[in-house]
């Protein structure tokens, strides 16, 4: 039997095992998809304490179940390991590494690096290999095959295949999760994408196949960029709106009423995540390799970068209005998460925000039900407080930075002195008592 | 009675007559949907030819039913006139006027000013005044309202009211027309909104209200702001895409399935119609009254201004791959009407590419089942020609520029030497025979 019939019929008989390379909150949720169907799953993870909580049974993604968890780790079908030798164990081989920029915005694909090597030194011949991080077009086919095919000795499309899925997780969609999200898929090679096909078939309801990975990579990269240019286009007219005294979110309002052809966007401090600030720049640095300057991305990408310094301008005209500096004022943010509802702060743009204004000299203090304490991107530590209404009155001005829904919105507008709103927490479309500043 | 109590008595009881200043693409529909439910419209038309077009009973507009046309004229429901004294039979005019930019992207506001001064000067008391036409934020308040105080005499708010309601005219959408396509309206002060309601509410299904004028202004420019630095971000990832050997029409219909949080926008050779490439600029123009740079939009005409060249570019490349130069090649243009199954071929980007083909010397002719005849921005005048086999064969290059659904593909890839596609009118992804380049 060759190696294509073998890995075929594995996965129609259920007897496929899977090797998920990174258990974060792209790679957990996909285990615990393939595992619920049935599929023998190993992960395979560097953090020790990752790897441990999951042999524990104890699940530290919000977005999976716990009962969905319990259930695959009772059944025997979600193993976890740090020892990547294992790899040898397994038909198939996803990765689910981090792909960061560093801090010039260059793609920092030490992690794939590191996945390839590892997977090439310990895999079997007729090894299934897929990439699901977000990275620039061209990424599987060359970055990723000279290396497998150097350490292992062997031949893409003979004794192994690549494929590029990207991972679509959107934190706290209620409605689509991992099994539910359609999945683009994109082998290297006709065999590769029908093997895509059959394995991604055991556990997600609608895939659909592209004719390269690279035009895969470049779908997950569309659908960012699309996000990032849209929030960078609010974002610069609702400060022009500010200006000509328009209220930007009734205008959204209004054009979501046109039954075609518009989507809506709502501006804020900036762009949070784990995507949308970064896809387009993986784009960015291989367009250069190309002699093509990426304009729109890059222009997105200015405003972008300067909203947390205007959200503090914000800050510091409406403390100027009742004659305070920034200097020592007293800040009380609201919502640290880069997104309502969740309990991650990465590339949080309230975490800048809260920076600015602390070069500025404000005395920063922050409420996240969610998120007890936060460090941004520049490396400053806060610390959550509690919201009693002691610490709202006594704030000289509170800022709603991340719209959770179990804020109690009235009450904290009525014991507060000042409030800077940046994400249409207060909904009054006419404020006339000059306490409640917006976006 | 005040004016206020009178206005709306006479609408609510279908007794109120509504004058229509503008009869083109705008107006006229909008007459026919007032005059379908029994309210009697007077069309002011500068056009001689429109005004007794009319009157005859000749439909002119593509988007109206013809049937529809000759019920409301047939029922005396509808009149047209070129004399703007008759403003004085009207208890309300909609003014529906073009409102082009000049060639260095300045609005030209000399259309809504002449009606606002042929209103003023005839109007009578307690008129409603509504603005469709697209335009910059303000011009309701600051612009419009002191001509029509000064040249009336009279007071906004007490003689007259003041409204924007933009247009959302698409051309050839089968689905949404006039009557079911909801509106906006945004009155200065409550009754303006009040009686804008009542009065549109005769005529169209969903109506909804913002605050004010420039909310309204503004709306109708976001809706249209969206689109082109959508068109602009494609256009500009489909050049990319060319180089890197990736087909972009392909990433997107893969991008159509993310089942959220994605709308999908299609390359092409430039954006046209009468919305899209200008309403961004009427924002920047106002905007850089309030020294504020709209670096999105700007960024987005530039990408979209240089795509007649880019295009241009394409098909020289094709032609060199034969080893033919521009330079005296016989160019057969499919389509120049701006988008698909209409009749209009203004601001049509397949025409700017033409004259860049022009420039360098081709020879270039076009067909277009609905357009005889055109004329690009740049002056030049273009007869069409029928598509015979002979015309298709005897071209060095045949461009699809615009994919009307009548052309027969199949059939012109099939006669043609060389086929450059700049709608993705050829559908199959892997063209191997190097006789059909892609944008």
């Amino acid at each position: 039997m060759s190696n294509y019939d073998s890995i075929i019929a594995k996965i129609e008989q259920g007897k496929v095992k899977v090797g998920i390379i990174g258990l974060g909150y792209v790679g957990l949720p996909l285990a615990v998809s393939f595992a619920k169907k049935g599929i023998a799953v190993l992960g395979f993870e560097k953090s020790e304490k990752k790897a441990e909580s999951v042999k524990a049974g104890k699940n530290y993604i919000q977005d999976i179940a716990d009962a969905d968890f319990a259930a695959v780790i009772a059944a025997g079908k979600l193993e976890a390991t740090t020892d990547f030798s294992r790899i040898g164990e397994c038909d198939a081989a996803i990765i689910c590494v981090p792909t960061p920029l560093d801090k010039f915005k260059k793609p920092d694909m030490s992690y794939i690096e590191a996945s390839c090597v590892d997977i090439a030194r310990h895999m079997r011949h007729g090894t299934f290999i897929s990439l699901e991080s977000t990275t620039y077009p061209t990424t599987t086919e060359d970055f990723m095959k000279p290396i497998i095919e150097r350490e292992s000795g062997m031949k893409e499309g003979l004794d192994f295949w690549l494929c590029f899925s990207p991972e679509r997780i959107d934190p706290g969609n209620k409605q689509y999760k991992t099994d539910n999200t359609p999945k683009v898929v994109g082998g290297l090679g006709e065999e590769a994408t029908a093997i895509a096909l059959a394995l991604y078939g055991k556990a997600i309801e609608h895939l659909h196949s592209v004719s390269s990975p690279r035009a895969a990579e470049m779908v997950k990269i569309l659908e960012n960029t699309y996000r990032l240019i849209n929030i960078s286009l609010i974002n610069e007219l609702a400060l022009l709106s500010g200006k000509m005294g328009i209220n930007i979110w009734e205008v959204i309002e209004a054009a979501k009423t046109k039954p075609y052809g518009f989507q809506a966007f709502y501006p804020g401090p900036g762009i949070g995540g784990h995507c949308i600030p970064l896809d387009p720049f993986y784009l960015e640095y291989i367009a250069k390799g190309f002699n093509f300057d990426l304009t729109m991305i890059n222009t997105a990408g200015n405003i972008n970068n300067l909203m947390p310094y205007r959200m503090m301008n914000k800050i510091s005209f409406a403390l100027n209005r009742r004659g305070k500096a920034m200097n020592g004022a007293k800040l009380l943010f609201l919502g640290v998460a880069y997104k309502p509802d969740i309990d991650d702060a990465r590339e949080s743009p309230a975490l800048l925000v809260m920076d600015e204004c602390k070069k500025k000299l404000a005395q920063v203090s922050y409420h996240d039900p969610y998120i007890p304490e936060a460090q941004s991107e520049h490396g400053t530590r806060y610390v959550g407080i509690d919201l009693s209404d002691e610490v709202i009155e006594s704030a000289d001005c509170v800022i709603f930075a991340t719209n959770h829904s179990s804020f109690d919105v009235e009450r904290i507008v009525a014991k507060a002195a000042l409030v800077v709103d940046l994400r249409n927490a207060v909904k009054s479309v006419h404020i006339e008592d000059g306490k409640v500043f917006k976006l």
